[in-house]
């Protein structure tokens, strides 16, 4: 931590994404270097120049049958009351595919057609063709003609033709050398061992893969700590041995940011700080020829930007237009509010219901890489938006096939790790079918069902007069809808406390008595509905909690919470306290179910959910997560 | 050339493709098997099992911002007219973005906000509200959660999100090992030095490419000479070392095609012949648990099966869904013919004309890999259909992005090499844009711009009463059409001949005198439409001249003829005669322009064209095919 607060008086740019991408662009037009390949390992590379043939292929007249060559003028008039005979040698020579025609033959007979009379002797009942089942030379590819254009990719195929024209050796554009240098005293490598404080270093491994798949040579420099004397050193020994050099991070206007520091001193910057959410903070400048791309350090914002800004430059250099992405008109589920004067970059899930393509924003935190793995497509609100309503129409960029994404099952509700489990024995059935699972609580759940706008909701919800689960719910919501709800688990919620329990809890009276420190879940998730209804039976209010305005969206989270000591005791499911190894204090049984419509139901995707569920793969993944009893799973529940 | 015709016994089945294949699948449903690599070498790999992340991440409360990290409870009341004051070490401690939160704090207060008093002393005037600005443990990946399904391809935001979980190694699905074995006697390595009999075996290194781009590891065994000992031998080898055999060629029913019998005689043979074509003679069975595919050798025909039978059983191995092509309706140029009973595979050129798709056929022929290299998408016929008639709507795979193919710029009409030079030049200045040509002779390509099935048609047609070139025949065809005809290229026409011009040719007269062999071009091909005019002009017939009938479809394959020796003399141009070092005896100057409707003309594509054409670049590489003069090149050609 500095304590020298006197550097901090840089402001960033708002330069618009597109605009800062056009001056970088345009200031690095120098010419590309190219390298000769043998051609059997040129697969993925862009030629640098047009490829002609050297030889022809074939490269003489060649068979196209089995078969004999003749004269076919010795075979005219040739009839099946007539037939004519052959003598090898003399009139006919046996081929193959493939063999050359012998000299003075310019037909050939397929040996269907053949009857064979004797040793050397045939008869033939059609005349042929001149040039019949003959390839000529050139048939496929002319000695001296283009083979390739130049910037044309290689595909398997085209090593084919470079090999059948004699082109052992191509030239392509060398693969562009991306240098990145990953910089933070708090860095270090991948390991399963950190302090408080320590940051493991990936975002370095996950811009070489994308360099990489983009065409570029990746180069890990290693981690540089804070030190402007040593991140200096790595800038200039870089710049002057790749083709670009990602800096990451540093890149903002912090007391620990030097990037546009360096940058300026040592070339020029051009821009620093684009127009986005995520992503502002953007150092584009250069060293010498070499651009410098200082890079933000959360993981959104960092890869955001390496594609917004590295992937054109690699374009650039190779020649090759920067692909762009599937698009998808999908139907927004919940309202996206967003700032004025900066792009806004949302991740979004997706799925296909009763006909429409809902999609709905996951965590806007530029700190979630999972944010990134488990988004289906991309949402770019423009500058000058403030936002969609709910059910608005917009197109999305896609991550991954609209096939997959049709089949995928939208799933809503309380959260819980037997979903993931599902998920994973779906995809285990069919590939391309998966949960997608955004925990939204109970309640949202219940009402995503009544809205169309999931398949399946994870519903736990406490009825307090009736002391029923879940019926007396979907009774009063959705009494004129055609769902069904489908047993799945009994499952145990209970006080997850450290090891040992030190506190002793055993009731929601022991909490408030020591005023110990709860952590609580957000509004309309049945946890927190069974702990109102806890609080309601002792007489209880939730002023008389410290920590109940401190929500959290999944158990993990609430355990992870106790884990770290920010608080004494949650409310939450048995599985997720043992995940994160701590004590469990059981409170209640309560039943665990699944909300969908009919129609999802009796789909394929729906059948294929049931069947996943009853399978005893299923059932031995559940009992080895702990806390969950399974009785009548799958079974519909009454409803009336 | 075997003379042993005894074994020409087996035929062919004609098993449909899908049908093949599901019994090919069903075949191999054995377990597959799991590797452990390093996450940061895992990018591409299969996960084998769900993995759950080991680390929370952050692994400890974090600051979110540059700042002060303070309790929340004491900022309370802070405001402009009543600032609060704090000490370091005593109320506040100063953090930067992703340092940890001392303890017993509890929310951070951005460095914007903050007055720096004196050292240690700072001023605040809004208060914090708990938690603010702290990334709390496990805000991107719980400990315990799901970070990843099974079956999930590993991109690198994937790698991310392991080493964030502190997952260091990932179990994935071992790479199917894939063993080539090209069979033949003819086959050599590739080499510039081949002699007549010998093919250059680049097969197998187009195998390796595509079964390495499906995720398989293939291994190339190297040619096995046609001798079923040796064969049977590799195999055997290989069907221990394997998982998945491919043998090229000999998989036919011809004399020296080993490859049903050897995989009957070591296994079992599951296929013999599917119902398509090309790829008909493909053998699908099995030596011991490994399953070995036997493919045809023509080009074509090999990447075909290949994909049709050796992809899936590499998907189904690594528990991937076979990816599919995208799809586009496109109207037919031409008509297809298609023999009922056997799926038809047509590689198409696309172009998009006055707002319609057009697709034309390449050659159909199997041996021709360049119409694979060529081809925009492709047309599957069904068995039961017997093909379609011009100006029918079909659906094509497609083999390019639809934006390639819509900005392509569709060429039809006479063949000069100078076309594909145009083609790389525009390439350079617009990745996406390109020509796509079809070499149907000018009178076709006049006919194509007259029902608006391409963009540009190069001719070079003589009218022979008048003298002229092209402007008659633009008249006489498209008289109520706006169309305009651009000055392109004067060529040379003339006799292609062998070094030295052994008949000493000069004249039609000395071809038809001499009784020599004549290489023709197809009907309605300008040189053709020359060739006949100097017959008339000299009072000769086609019946006079030998050879009229062999029809060629470009000027390079009229040479490789002469070249080859199958012929005497053809008629082309001098490019050609010097690509494949051939004597040139000039005949005539002739016009060849360029004709387009006025709409392409006008269109971004069509000026993108013009300015090539009178760029210094195209004018030098022109000189140096030899044989043009370029004189007003791009200047309109009134036509009224």
């Amino acid at each position: 931590m500095s304590s020298n607060k006197m550097e901090r008086t840089i402001y960033l740019e708002d330069v618009p994404r597109k605009e800062a991408l056009r001056q970088l662009l345009h200031h690095f037009r120098t010419p590309r270097e190219v390298e000769w390949v043998p051609t059997i390992k040129a697969l993925g590379r862009v030629t640098a120049e047009p490829i002609y043939a050297h030889l022809s292929m074939p490269h003489y007249h060649a068979s196209a049958m089995d078969g004999i060559a003749v004269r076919a003028e010795e075979t005219f008039g040739a009839h099946e009351q007539r037939p004519k005979q052959l003598v090898q040698g003399e009139s006919f020579e046996y081929v193959d595919t493939g063999d050359p025609i012998p000299a003075g033959y310019n037909a050939v007979i397929m040996i269907e057609h053949v009857r064979e009379l004797a040793e050397g002797r045939v008869e033939i009942i059609e005349p042929a063709t001149p040039w019949q089942h003959i390839r000529p030379v050139g048939e496929d590819v002319v000695s001296g003609e283009m083979l390739l254009p130049q910037g044309h990719v290689i595909r398997p195929v085209d090593q084919g033709a470079l090999l059948a024209g004699g082109i052992l050796s191509v030239p392509v554009v060398k693969k562009p050398v991306v240098s990145i240098i990953p910089t933070g005293s708090e860095l270090v490598q991948p390991t399963v061992d950190v302090t408080p404080g320590q940051i493991i270093e990936f975002n370095g491994t996950v811009f070489a893969g994308y360099i990489e798949q983009w065409g570029g040579s990746p180069r890990y420099y290693g981690i540089v700590k804070d030190d402007p004397e040593q991140i200096k050193a790595a800038i200039l020994e870089c710049a002057e041995t790749s083709d670009i050099v990602v800096l990451n991070a540093g890149s903002s206007a912090g007391s620990e940011d030097y990037t546009v520091h360096l940058i300026s001193e040592l070339g020029e910057v051009f821009t620093h700080g684009v127009a986005t959410r995520p992503g502002k903070p953007v150092v584009l400048g250069k060293v010498g020829d070499t651009p410098v791309i200082g890079l933000p350090g959360y993981p959104v914002s960092a890869y955001l930007t390496l594609e917004w800004f590295v992937q054109p430059l690699i374009c650039q250099y190779l020649g090759l237009t920067v692909p762009s992405r599937a698009k998808l008109d999908v139907t927004l589920g919940r309202r996206l509010v967003s700032t004025m004067g900066s792009e806004d970059f949302v991740r979004m899930n997706i799925g296909y219901v009763n006909g429409k393509y809902i999609a709905n924003p996951l965590t806007r935190a530029a700190g979630v890489t999972m944010s990134l793995v488990r988004a289906d497509g991309l949402l770019i609100i423009p500058s000058e938006s403030l936002g969609y309503e709910q059910g608005e129409k917009v197109t999305l960029e896609l991550y991954k096939p609209v096939e997959t994404i049709r089949k995928s099952i939208l799933f809503s509700g309380s959260h819980d790790l037997s979903i993931d489990l599902l998920s994973s024995l779906i995809k285990e059935r069919d590939q391309d079918r998966q949960i997608i699972s955004s925990h939204t609580g109970s309640m949202a759940g219940l009402m995503a069902i009544k809205k169309g706008e999931a398949h399946v909701a994870g519903i736990h919800l406490l009825d307090e007069q009736s002391g029923m689960y879940n019926v007396p719910f979907v009774r009063r919501y959705l009494k004129d809808q055609d769902v069904v709800l489908v047993r799945f688990l009994q499952r145990e919620q209970g006080w997850i406390v450290p090891k040992g329990n030190p506190h002793h809890i055993h009731s929601v009276r022991d909490i408030v008595e020591q005023n110990l420190l709860y952590v609580n879940r957000q509004r309309g998730a049945g946890t927190r509905i069974l702990f109102d209804a806890l609080l309601a039976e002792h007489d209880l209010s939730s002023d008389d909690v410290r920590g109940y305005g401190r929500e959290m969206f999944s158990h993990l989270n609430v355990a992870a919470a106790v884990k770290e000591g920010t608080a004494d005791v949650g409310l939450g499911i048995y599985s997720a306290a043992k995940a994160l190894d701590l004590d469990f204090v059981p409170v209640a049984d309560e039943s665990y179910d699944l909300l969908m419509s009919r129609e999802f139901y009796e789909s394929e995707g729906g059948q294929l959910l049931l069947d996943v569920m009853v399978s005893e793969a299923f059932k031995i993944q559940i009992e080895q997560l702990g806390g969950y009893k399974v009785k009548d799973i799958g079974q519909l529940i009454p409803l009336l």
